[in-house]
C-alpha cells in the first residue's frame, strides 16, 4: 500500500476533444476557424525578435491590452487577457463568484461551467432552456450569488436579443453578470454598449474562433475597472507570468487588422447561411444557429451512426453522449470546399437510412 | 453602495518584479539566461507554419514530452508540462497536498510556496535555516502533508547534496515530496536519479533559466506514472488547453540541442565562479551559490543603497524588503561584459560609503 496515494485529489478526468491528424481530412469538430490567421501575424511571425525569449514577458501584457483598447474603444484598465477565455472565466469564477447564494447558468451550457463551479465549490442552478432552445431572461432575475451565459450559446448556437441580455442585467445589480461571447462576432451585436451602464458587467470574449488563433491561448474579460483590478489583483496573487510573449506579440497583430477579420467573418456568416439550406433540404432540423456552427437533428438518421459514417471518410463533427443532446451533432462551418464534402457524404449517408 | 462589490474575493496584489525597457541597461534582477535561446528555436521561428495556429494544439503537447523523456531517459508518461513552472508547482499543490497534516517548506525560499498554500488552504509549516543558509534536512523527517523545498534553494543559491535530498526522502514515503530544480542546471546532479527508488518523489524543472526560455512559459515535471496521471487529470478536469503552439514547437527545439545547452550552462557557472572572487574582494559575503545567482551583503555598505545607486546607472539587481533578507542583493549572473560594469559601479558605490 502506497500512503502518499491517499493525499492524491481525486477527479473525473476530462477526455478532450479529438485532434486528428492527417492530410485529406475535413475538421469540422472543434469550432476552429477554416481560414488562417491575419496576414499582418504571420509577418510578426517571421521578424520575431528571438533574443526576447530569454527575458520574461510583460505580465500585464500591455501591447495586447492596448490593441484590444484601441479596437473597442475602451480603457486599456477595462481589459483582462488570459491564457485562452478557458483561463479568464475561472479566474472570474474564483475573483466573483464568492456569495452563499448558488449562482445560475442554463442547463444545456458550455460543460466548463459546471466543471469550476464545483471546483471552486460555488454553488449553482440551472434553468431549463426553452423548447426552442432559447434561454429565458426570467429565469435570471435577481437574488443570485452571480449569472454566467454564452451569447450565442452552446452547443445551440442560439443568440439572445440584447434586450433580453439588458433584461437580466437590470434584474441582477447585486451580483457580477458574465456574458461568454466566445461565438459573438458570428451573431448579433455586442453586450459591450452595456458596459456604460452596467457596471456589474463582464464581457468576456476569445481569439480561438473569429481570430484564427486557437493555437496561441488568448481570451480577454472587458469590464468596470475595479472589476478588472480584482482580476487582476487575484491573477497575480498567484501567477505572474502566464500569456507568454509570441502570445502578446502575434496576438496584437490580430487585432489591429480589421479588415481582415471582417472578411473572414462575413465568409464563416455566409458559408453558415448556405449551410443551414442545405441542411434543411436533407431533412435536418436545427436552431436558427448565429454562431459558426450549427447543432442539428435528423428527422429519420440517428446522430451517432451519422457521426461515425462520417468519421469513416475522414470528415470529423462534434457527437455529444449526453442526454438530451445525444441525438444531435455539432457542424463547425468550414470552408465552402469543406461544407461541399460534408453535404455529399451526408446526402449519401442519408439515403442508405 | 455596489452590492456586488461584496462577492469579491480580497486579496493582498502581489506587485512583479521591474521589467525595465531600454538600451543600455544592465538587467541582472530576474534570474534570466543572459544568451539567446538555442539556434534550432530561433530556426523553427522562421520556418513556423502560421495555418497551424488557427487550430487548438496538441492538449498532451506530446512534441514537448517526447523531446523531454529523450532528452532525460525517461518514458513520455513521467512528464508532465505546465505554463512555467509557477503553473505545474501550483497544480501539483493542487493534487498532491490534500492532507489534513501540514506540509513542509523551509522559511527562507520561493515567496510562491506560501501563497499557493493559502489559497488551496493546505496547513503549512516552514523550519528556519541553519545560519549558513543550509537546509537541516532533519526538520523535513515524516509526519507531514507533504514537502517541497528548490535545489538550489532561492534566494540563497545553496545546493543541497543528494545523499541529503535522499534522507528527507526516505523519511517521507507517505506523502508526496517536490524537488524545485529551477536552477539545478547551474548546480550538482538532479534528484532525477532517485526517481528509481521513490514512487513519491516529483522533481520539477522550468525553461525560463538554463534554456534561455522565460518569454514562453515552459515548466515540467518528473516522476512516477502514477504522479503524472494524476496531474493531468486534475488539469484536464478544468482547462484542457494550456500550453500554447509556439511553447510547444520551441520548446522541443531547445531541448534537442544538448551541446547549445550545455555550452551556455558551462559559461554562466565560469562568469559565477570569476563573480565570486571579485565580489569578495568588494567585501561582499554571500552562501556558495550553485545557481545563476548570488545572494550577497556587504560587510559595510547598506544594500538598499547599492540597489538605488546601481539602478541610477541603469544596473538593476533584486532588493527584497523582506525583514531578514533586507541587507542583501540577488545578483543574477549576466555576460562577463555586463558582470564588469557591475564590478566597475560596485567599485566606485563601495568607495563612497
Amino acid at each position: 500500500m502506497r500512503l502518499w496515494e491517499n493525499t492524491i485529489r481525486r477527479v473525473t478526468p476530462y477526455v478532450p476533444g479529438e485532434q486528428p491528424k492527417g492530410e485529406n481530412l475535413v475538421k469540422l469538430n472543434t469550432n476552429e476557424n477554416p481560414y488562417p490567421p491575419a496576414p499582418g501575424v504571420i509577418k510578426a511571425l517571421k521578424e520575431f525578435n528571438t533574443d526576447g525569449l530569454r527575458k520574461y514577458p510583460d505580465p500585464a501584457a500591455s501591447v495586447l491590452t492596448e490593441a484590444l483598447a484601441e479596437y473597442y474603444g475602451l480603457k486599456e484598465d477595462q481589459i483582462f487577457v488570459g491564457v485562452g477565455s478557458d483561463d479568464v472565466i475561472a479566474m472570474a469564477f474564483m475573483t466573483f463568484f464568492n456569495s452563499q447564494k448558488p449562482i445560475r447558468f442554463p442547463e444545456v451550457t458550455y460543460s466548463f461551467y459546471k466543471v469550476w463551479a464545483e471546483l471552486f465549490k460555488i454553488p449553482y442552478e440551472t434553468p431549463a432552456l426553452r423548447e426552442d432552445f432559447t434561454i429565458d431572461p426570467a429565469d435570471y432575475h435577481g437574488n443570485t450569488g452571480g449569472i454566467i451565459f454564452p451569447n450565442p450559446n452552446a452547443p445551440t448556437g442560439v443568440y439572445m436579443p440584447l434586450d433580453q441580455v439588458e433584461e437580466i442585467l437590470r434584474n441582477n445589480q447585486d451580483a457580477v453578470v458574465m456574458v461568454d461571447e466566445a461565438y459573438i462576432d458570428f451573431a448579433g451585436p455586442s453586450a459591450l454598449s452595456l458596459l456604460d451602464r452596467y457596471e456589474n458587467l463582464l464581457v468576456i470574449q476569445t481569439f480561438s474562433k473569429s481570430r484564427s488563433l486557437a493555437g496561441l491561448r488568448i481570451g480577454f474579460a472587458m469590464g468596470h475597472p475595479d472589476l478588472i483590478r480584482a482580476l487582476n489583483d487575484v491573477k497575480y496573487s498567484y501567477n505572474s507570468y502566464t500569456m507568454n510573449l509570441p502570445s502578446q506579440i502575434l496576438g496584437a497583430e490580430a487585432v489591429k487588422d480589421r479588415a481582415y477579420f471582417e472578411k473572414r467573418v462575413k465568409q464563416i456568416v455566409a458559408s453558415r447561411e448556405r449551410a443551414k439550406k442545405r441542411l434543411a433540404k436533407l431533412g435536418f432540423t436545427f436552431p436558427d444557429s448565429q454562431a459558426n456552427f450549427i447543432f442539428v437533428t435528423h428527422r429519420k438518421a440517428g446522430a451517432e451512426g451519422i457521426f461515425q459514417a462520417l468519421k469513416e471518410k475522414q470528415i470529423y463533427v462534434r457527437y455529444f453522449k449526453t442526454p438530451g443532446l445525444n441525438n444531435s451533432l455539432r457542424i463547425t462551418i468550414g470552408t465552402d470546399e469543406e461544407m461541399d464534402r460534408l453535404f455529399e457524404e451526408l446526402e449519401r449517408i442519408i439515403k442508405e437510412v
